[in-house]
Formats: C-alpha cells, sequence, structure tokens
C-alpha cells in the first residue's frame, strides 16, 4: 500500500514514496550485490536493526523484495530480487555514474562490467564495448579505483566483500 | 559540503547524501518543468516554505541550482540548473519509467518526447522513433493519459501547468 506522502500524480514522486526513505535504496543495492541476509546488510551498512526491519518488510510489501527461509528453528531469512526489483537497476546504474562523475574524489568506487564481453557498462546502462543494452542480469561488479581499501581494484563485489 | 551520513564509498550512497532527502528530486523535477521560483515550486510540491528553502539552498551549495536574481527591493530569484543537475535527467528518466510501469494505476502521467522527432523517450534516455541517444536539452514532457486531471493528454508540462 502506498504512503501518499506527496500527493503528486507523478510517477517520480510515487516511485519515491516507496524509494526515498533513507536507506531503502541502499539495501537493495546490496541485495544487487548478493548480501542477502540480515546481518550481512546490517553489518555493511552499519545501520540500526530497527531500520533494517523496517525497510526490509516494506520492500517485501511493496513486492521489490521476495524472503526465502534458508533456516529452521528459529527461522531465519534471505532476500532476492523480483522483477520489479531488478527493474530498478537502470536507476541505480545512472545515479551510480552520476555520483561517479560528481561526488566521487578518487574516481569510481565500484565498475558495472558487461559478463559476455567485460566490457564497462555506461551510465544508460549499455555496455561501452559491445553496445548492447544490458539488464542486471548481464552484469557483474567490481572494485573500481575509488574503492579505498573496501577491495582490491578489480576484485568483484560479492556478498563476501 | 557532504553529510556523510551513511560513510560508505560508494557513489551511489554519495548521490543519495545529496538527493535522497525527502522532497529534493522533486524540487528538481521541478525546475526540469521550468518551475523557476520559489512560490511556484512550494504551490507544486505542497511542501512547508522553510523545507523548501533548506532543499533549494542545499542544491544550489552542492552546485545542482543556481539562482538569479530576477527582480530587486525585495530580491527574488529563479532557479537553473546547472550542468551537475542537468546530468540527473537520465535518473530521473529510469526512475519515472519504473513508476510508470508499477505504481501508475491509470498510465503514465507524464510522457517525454524527442523534441527533434516527437517520438517517446524510452527508460534509458533513448528516443525510441529515432534511437537518438538524448539528454535534458533534446526533450520535452508532456500529461500522457495517467495525468488525472492535472492537464488534458498531449498539454505541455510547463511553469504554468
Amino acid at each position: 500500500m502506498l504512503n501518499r506522502e506527496y500527493d503528486q500524480v507523478c510517477s517520480l514522486a510515487r516511485s519515491l514514496e516507496i524509494l526515498g526513505e533513507r536507506w531503502t535504496l541502499l539495501v537493495i543495492r546490496d541485495v544487487f550485490y548478493g548480501k542477502r541476509r540480515f546481518d550481512a546488510i546490517q553489518e555493511d551498512l552499519g545501520v540500526a536493526r530497527n531500520v533494517l526491519s523496517s525497510r526490509l518488510a516494506r520492500l517485501v510489501d511493496e513486492g521489490i523484495l521476495e524472503k526465502r527461509a534458508y533456516q529452521e528453528r528459529p527461522v531465519r531469512y534471505e532476500y532476492f530480487l523480483t522483477e520489479k526489483g531488478i527493474d530498478l537497476w537502470p536507476t541505480m546504474i545512472t545515479l551510480m555514474h552520476w555520483g561517479d562523475r560528481y561526488v566521487a574524489d578518487h574516481g569510481p568506487p565500484v565498475v558495472i562490467h558487461h559478463k559476455e564481453c567485460d566490457g564497462e557498462v555506461d551510465d544508460r546502462g549499455y555496455c561501452g564495448r559491445c553496445g548492447e543494452r544490458l539488464t542486471a542480469r548481464d552484469a557483474y561488479a567490481q572494485y573500481g579505483p575509488g574503492a579505498a581499501g573496501r577491495g582490491p581494484v578489480g576484485r568483484a563485489v560479492t556478498a563476501a566483500g
């Protein structure tokens, strides 16, 4: 159910009603990188546990993430992107590139590549080498020159990263 | 100056430090649509005046908007997008399309067109008719089927809209 905070007939406004909350897009980013478990996301973001719980519940309610139990007694869940969630990839890519350009002092912390040819993905989600129009499933992430100790340049950004 | 709320070496996180505040992206949207004056933006968004003042000041500080006086005594300003602001257009487009797809019950409230050939702009900011890769300067906005009384389909979305 939408929180109609903005009360605007505008797809940008309605999207922000879901995604504009602090942490929400970073939670989605972490799931894109393969961080699927509460503790992994919480540790990566350093966000309060109650806030993360609330964001994850909202994203499940909105059909952007789905949770699947990986353990019983006590039950523990992993979070996966739905199609609706995966379709946020172009927005992530455009915003990441904007940040690389304007707010990354030491170069891109992360560089997205095309699986098939290893070309770099551009700011519209196209492969800079072969020109293909990509989706999240066609891409992988590596640390870039601005990673600043998070990982060596070229290492995959993954759940363990 | 960045508010390092997220403390993350990530261009998405750093972008959200600037843009993730409530209202900020909608203020930028309004300036894209040609609403340049405080009162026009305030009326359109229905946001508290002190909140809008704070958002506009932040966007000027960050170099996303610049203000120019259009009147002296008392001095009054209009807001314009800088290059850094204009470069947010692909992010707006991808997020607007995501909203059209998933949260617009009655079709797109706004449709973006390519000035040169009137083709519809797709979710990557390319023209769906001629295939050209577009920027904000190449595009115009019209009300779509989901506009719900804000304006007739096909009418330009402008400062007066």
